[in-house]
């Protein structure tokens, strides 16, 4: 089961992390977009606690994360999983940016549309621009309860 | 201290959870992005226990994340924690995607450069467009290990 110490909060992040913040369980979804589908194959490469692996998969199934397929059971992608590729990707670019390693990258994405070596960056979809953090506000949503309207805009912070 | 399972694995994705993967850290460093820089502010905020606020803290601090200023301390977001934030906003995305709650998306994304509201997608940095999984694939980089380059090119999957 997942804990739901997140859940009491009105928050898009809480609600993400309450399903796939567990240590591990982006290491799982790595492994799922890395094309392994099998426990033992997801256990050998993560090193994860058979124990823990089974917990994480199983709120991944209960979620509809992932799919258990068979009798020796396939974990397999639903659109939840694919959507959380964006996510993964950036933890990449950060990790690769300031934990580098001294051979570079064991990863690289690549773009087959363009055939070429992509590094990832977010933009807005309404002007097509990168959304950099300098020109970004977090502003209360519809949802917003009262303590978020209270907020109002909230500018990004720059670097200290 | 940051626990260390992470660390013997050849990925940029592990080495950014060794830093940020811990439960709450992420929640942290969504305080950090909404302007709260004192403890006992995103104690409140988020409900973490006092003493796992104070590790995570400290694991921030160290890894450069976060600067400690003053005596009764500021904690500041350095570029690094900033750089996080596109990984945050894909988190929130994907929160009020497929966590929908019934009043709304708590919190918008405003984008003041072109004053409308966000809903950010990664590009590839190389043609601009959308990076969508269908077109992606994973390659070893020149860091890349054994095992790593025997992968070989792996395409993202598909949504079961």
């Amino acid at each position: 089961m997942p804990r739901r110490d997140f859940a009491g909060q009105n928050c898009a992040i809480a609600d993400t992390l309450g399903l796939v913040g567990e240590r591990w369980t982006l290491m799982i979804i790595r492994e799922i977009l890395l094309g392994r589908r099998r426990f033992r194959e997801i256990q050998r490469q993560t090193g994860v606690a058979p124990n823990i692996l089974a917990d994480r998969l199983q709120t991944l199934v209960d979620a509809e994360i992932l799919r258990r397929v068979g009798d020796e059971p396939e974990y397999r992608p639903t659109r939840k999983a694919v959507d959380l590729q964006p996510v993964l990707l950036m933890l990449m670019e950060w990790g690769n940016k300031h934990v580098p390693r001294e051979m570079g990258p064991p990863r690289a994405i690549y773009h087959a549309a363009c055939e070429h070596e992509a590094h990832p960056y977010v933009v807005c979809d309404h002007c097509g621009e990168h959304l950099d953090p300098r020109e970004t506000a977090l502003r209360p949503g519809p949802g917003a309860d009262e303590a978020q309207r209270a907020d109002g805009t909230i500018p990004q912070p720059r670097a200290a």
